[in-house]
C-alpha cells in the first residue's frame, strides 16, 4: 500500500510520530479495555507546550472533549494527552464525565503536573461506560522515562489498519525544527471536525496565536476536507502542541522562514489527513478531488464533497468504473448553482466531459487508471477562480463487513 | 419478501397498477436498448386527463424531462405517457433535447394525438445518447388496443428487483372510483424527488387544483421522504393523471368524500414509495424512521433523513446490530440544534436512550426484531409537536456489486 508523497528536497523527513520533536516522549500499553491490542497511549512533553485544539461539530461531543476543554481554557497549555481506544465514552452522561476528569486527574498525579496541563482523549464505541478501574490501573504503569513510540501509534487505533505518523526537519535560524504528526481514523469520517484524532507536536518556538491560526487553517484545508462514509463522529479532535525547545526567534507571519514553516507543517497535516482517507474503512485507494472555478471556496468544497460522499461515485471508483455521470449527477444535487453547459469532468489524465457533454475517451485506459491506488478526479464548473481539494476512498465489501459486523 | 400492507377494510385492493383505473391501458416492449428485457412502456388514456407532475431538483434534469415539461405547460393534459428504461438520455446536450421530443412526435403520430399531450420519460445510464432508430421503430409497433400491463411493469425498471404497483378502489358519490400507481427505482434514490418514476392515475373526476395540491404534498411526504443512497437522480419524476371517466361530482376539499379519496391517494402514494425504499439496491430490508417533538417540521425531516442516509445505521441494521450510538450520532450533526438531554431512542419496541443516556435493554430481543424485513427506529427529540417519517434500507454487500459492477 503507497502512501503520501512529501517532497523530500525540501523537507527532511525523519522516523517517528508525535514523538519526533526534542521534548516529546511517548508510549501504550493495554490496559484492559480491548482484547488484546495497545489501548491506552500517553504523549508527554519534557516542558509545557502552548496547545491548541478543534473539536467535533457533532452536538453529541463526549465527556473526553469536554475535559480537554476545560484544560486548554486554564492557559491553553499541556504537557501530556492521554488516548484511550476502544470505548469512545461518549453519551455517558454524568458518569462519562466523572471517568474523563478522573482519568486527567490520574494522569496529573502519575507525572506530578498540573491536571490543567492534561488533555484526555478517547475513541471507540458510543454509549459504553469505560472499565474505569482498569483505566486508572494502566494509568499508574505509565512511565515517561519508558518510552515507546511504537506502542503509542497502535494504542489510538480502532479499525484502522495502519499507524498513520510522520515527522519532518526544517531549518529555522539555522537551527533543525521537526514537526511530527499522529493521526488515527478510519469510519465515521466526514468534514467538520470529525471522526478522528490528530495529534501534531513541534519543538519550534511559535507564537501562540499564530500556531492557533495555523491550526485552524490547515485543519480546515486538510482534515476537514475529508470523507470517508460521511458520518461525523462525537469523539474527534485535531490537538497541537509547540514546546519551544528550539531556541529559535519565536515564529511568526514576520519570521523570514515563517513560509516554510507553515509549509511543512500543512504537509504534517495533509499527509496526515490523506491517510487517514486512504485508511478508511474498507477501502482499497485513495480518491482525490480538486475542483475549480467556482465562484465561492464555499461552493468548489460543497461540489467536492457532493462527489467524495457519493456512495455511487465510491462503489464507480471500487469498481474502476469511469462511469462519469455519477460525477455529474453528485455535482447537479450538490446545491450550488452552476451552468451545466460550463462543466469539465477529468477522470486522471482523461478528459470526459466537456461544456457539459460527454467526450469521447478511451475507457480501457480508464479503467487501468482507476484500478491505481490513488486517483483523481478532476471538476471545473466556470470560469471564476475559487477551487478546493479534498480525499475519500471508494466503497467496498469490507466497508459492509466491517460496519454490518463491528460489535460481533 | 413482504410488502406495504393497505388497510383493507377501507380500501378495496384489485388487481393491475397504474392502468386499473377506467379507461387507462398500458403496454410494454423490447425495442433494443436493453439485451433482452423490455425497455420501452407506454401508458395511454382513452380521453385527455388532466395532469401534474413534479420533478428532479438535480441541476443536471434530463432531456425527456424537459420535453415532458413543455407538454404539461400548455394545457396540463396528457393523453400518453412514453417510458424508456436501459438510458436516461440526461447530460446529452441539444441531441438528447431532439431525441426526446422526437420520441414525443412519434408517440402523438402512433397514437393520433396532441404532441402536447404527450409525456416522455427515460431511466438507465446517464452520459449516452439514445439509440433513436430503434426506440422509433419500437414506438411504431405500440398499439394501445393490444395491452399488456405486465409488460408496462416490466418495461420501466433498471436495477428494480420486482415490480411496484398498487390499485385501490373505494366508493364516491355511490361510483367506484379506482386509484392507481407504478412505480420504479432502485439506486440514486434520494429525497426532494430523486432517483425514481411514479405514476399514479385516476379514474375519478377531481378539480385539476386540489389535484395538483395533493400531487406536492403527498410527494413531500412520501416520495421526499425516502433515501436509499443520498444520491438525487437527474431524471425521476411523479406524475399525476385523472381522466374524469366516472362521473362523481368533481372532488375538491368541500367534497364529502374528500377526505376518504384524499386517504386513498396517500396510500397509493405511500405504498409506491416505501416499496422503492425496501427494493433498495442489494436492500434486504426496509427501514421506516419516526421522529417526534421536534420544533419544527423540517428541523424533524432534517434528523430522519440524517438517520435513514447515514451507512453506519444502514450497515448495523443490515448486521442486525442495534448499535443505537450510531442513531445518536447522526442526530448529533444532522444540523439541528437540540436538547441531548431530551432524547430518546426506540427500536422497536425496546427502548435504548432515554434523556440522552443509554439504558439497558435485551440485545438479543433487539438483535432478533432487527432480523425482520421491516424495522423501525423511532427518536424523541424534546418536547415540542412536530414529527416526521421516512423510509429507507440497509446497505449491503450486494449494494456494493451492483454498483461497482454496473456497467460491466
Amino acid at each position: 500500500m503507497q502512501t503520501t508523497k512529501i517532497k523530500q528536497k525540501k523537507f527532511k523527513l525523519v522516523n517517528g510520530g508525535v514523538s519526533a520533536p526534542k521534548g516529546f516522549s511517548s508510549g501504550g500499553l493495554h490496559c484492559g479495555i480491548r482484547k488484546e491490542k495497545p489501548d491506552l497511549g500517553w504523549l508527554v512533553s519534557a516542558t509545557p507546550a502552548d496547545a491548541f485544539a478543534v473539536y467535533t461539530t457533532n452536538l453529541f461531543q463526549a465527556a473526553p472533549l469536554k475535559v480537554t476543554q476545560k484544560s486548554l481554557q486554564s492557559e491553553q497549555k499541556l504537557q501530556a494527552v492521554l488516548v484511550n481506544s476502544g470505548i469512545a465514552n461518549a453519551c455517558t452522561g454524568e458518569r462519562g464525565l466523572k471517568d474523563a476528569y478522573q482519568m486527567r486527574a490520574q494522569m496529573a498525579g502519575q507525572l506530578n503536573l498540573d491536571p490543567d496541563h492534561v488533555a484526555v482523549l478517547s475513541t471507540g464505541l458510543i454509549g459504553e461506560f469505560l472499565p474505569i478501574k482498569k483505566v486508572t490501573d494502566g494509568i499508574s504503569k505509565i512511565d515517561p522515562n519508558n518510552a515507546s513510540p511504537a506502542s503509542f501509534e497502535k494504542a489510538i487505533l480502532t479499525t484502522d489498519t495502519r499507524e498513520k505518523k510522520i515527522a519532518l526537519q526544517i531549518e529555522i535560524d539555522g537551527k533543525i525544527v521537526t514537526i511530527g504528526g499522529s493521526a488515527k481514523g478510519s469510519g465515521m469520517i466526514n468534514p467538520n471536525m470529525a471522526t478522528m484524532l490528530g495529534l501534531i507536536t513541534t519543538d519550534a518556538s511559535i507564537e501562540p496565536q499564530a500556531l492557533n491560526d495555523q491550526l485552524k487553517q490547515l485543519t480546515d484545508q486538510t482534515f476537514n476536507m475529508i470523507t470517508v462514509d460521511g458520518d461525523t463522529s462525537t469523539n474527534d479532535a485535531v490537538l497541537v502542541m509547540a514546546n519551544h525547545q528550539v531556541k529559535n526567534q519565536p515564529l511568526n507571519p514576520d519570521h523570514p522562514d515563517w513560509s516554510l514553516f507553515t509549509e511543512a507543517l500543512a504537509n504534517v497535516f495533509q499527509f496526515l489527513a490523506k491517510e487517514i482517507a486512504r485508511d478508511g474503512e474498507g477501502a482499497t485507494k485513495l480518491i482525490e478531488v480538486q475542483v475549480e472555478g467556482a465562484e465561492t471556496e464555499a461552493s468548489a468544497r460543497k461540489i467536492l464533497k457532493s462527489i467524495i460522499g457519493s456512495n455511487l461515485v465510491k462503489t464507480a471508483a471500487h469498481g474502476a468504473d469511469a462511469n462519469w455521470g455519477r460525477i455529474i449527477t453528485a455535482i447537479g444535487y450538490s446545491g450550488v448553482a452552476l451552468d451545466p453547459d460550463q462543466l469539465m469532468v477529468k477522470i486522471g489524465d482523461q478528459t470526459v466531459v466537456e461544456y457539459g457533454l460527454p467526450v469521447p475517451f478511451d475507457p480501457l485506459k480508464a479503467k487501468v487508471y482507476l484500478e491505481n491506488e490513488e486517483v483523481r478526479i478532476f471538476v471545473k464548473v466556470g470560469e471564476s477562480n475559487q477551487a478546493a481539494v479534498g480525499w475519500g476512498c471508494d466503497l467496498s465489501y469490507q466497508y459492509i463487513k466491517i460496519n454490518a459486523l463491528y460489535r460481533t
